[in-house]
């Protein structure tokens, strides 16, 4: 397979670093870094990306920027941006890559544990996480040609120890095991799923 | 109780005789007819409402849009909108009434039956309601003062002869029993409740 994979944070390098071992290509994307940019948030900068970009046959977002703040201390610039850029902004790749992709062609997106653990400032997180999902199992009945859509949902990584004490209780999940979710949703006929990297205990 | 309704279409004007009848006041808000106007898609306009309304003890929210469109079909804008609406719009009312609304008063909001039942064009109407059904349940947990929050869930209405094709299939309900989840809401102490008027099969 020929992978595009958006986002160049823990996620996407290491789903980046499994395409390699098990025998794909992973084409990298990153707003910031790279030959390959893009910024989500940007509906432009993707289309000419997918334009650009040649064949593919799978595509793998792990790009995802969300506000933490007190729900009463919200403002309006916080849901916006969260929106722009996780929530519209992963429904925007696909929107912009689905012309191009291969039939039978796969996309995962990326939610998180805040979909169904709800914290201290995390109704945004769980707002734009529920609205990743809620596109992915529409969307799963919706694509043409084959073409697949499903979501991994990962708790806080192991390698990500700067959000270990907002995630207090919360058993860390490596990077490796998020990134390996990725790869079954794209090799195995799976659609309309959510993959959850976490320990659900409703 | 003392109780903003906002919506005059077919579930606000059921929810309105329902509280008439069981001895509370009704406060009725929409967009474009009677005394008290105010756009959910426009933040300021809800600031104002809610800063001249006067003491009030529910929200009751039963406006909502949202676009339908084959998924391949959408246009940026119809997400745009349809995110300004039933999604941000419903979250920008309960986030200009929070700082009004009484000690334990209480706020319900409106998804529907495409969260869980995907269709044909339905994609928008799925991703909108997840968003909005992922508000409630994050926002449950952070509301001050008391406050609940809820969310009533109707599948297409019998009142709705016009939408019967498209969810043809589908056992329609009676708005008015739409109305008596709302209550409900209100008048028990839930929070974090998704009420779902129709018949779920998974």
């Amino acid at each position: 397979m020929r992978v595009i994979v958006i986002g160049r944070g823990t996620v996407g390098s290491a789903v980046q670093k499994l395409l390699g071992e098990s025998g794909h290509e992973a084409v990298v994307v990153s707003r910031s870094s790279g030959g390959l940019r893009a910024d989500i948030s940007d509906s432009k900068s993707l289309k000419e990306l997918f334009e650009r970009v040649g064949p593919f046959d799978a595509v793998a977002c792990a790009a995802a920027n969300v506000f933490r703040r007190e729900l009463s201390q919200t403002a309006r610039e916080q849901w916006a941006q969260s929106i722009q850029s996780k929530g519209m902004g992963q429904i925007n790749v696909v929107r912009a890559a689905l012309p191009h992709i291969a039939d039978g062609g796969s996309f995962t997106l990326v939610s998180g544990v805040l979909s169904i653990e709800f914290m201290h400032a995390g109704t945004i997180g769980t707002t734009i996480n529920h609205l990743v999902e809620g596109f992915v199992r529409g969307a799963a009945v919706e694509l043409p040609r084959g073409v697949r859509i499903n979501c991994v949902s990962p708790t806080v990584l192991t390698e990500s120890v700067a959000y270990h004490a907002y995630f207090a209780g919360f058993t860390p999940v490596p990077a490796r095991e998020v990134a390996l979710a990725y790869l079954r949703a794209m090799v195995t006929p799976m659609t309309g799923r959510i993959l959850k990297l976490h320990k659900t205990d409703s």
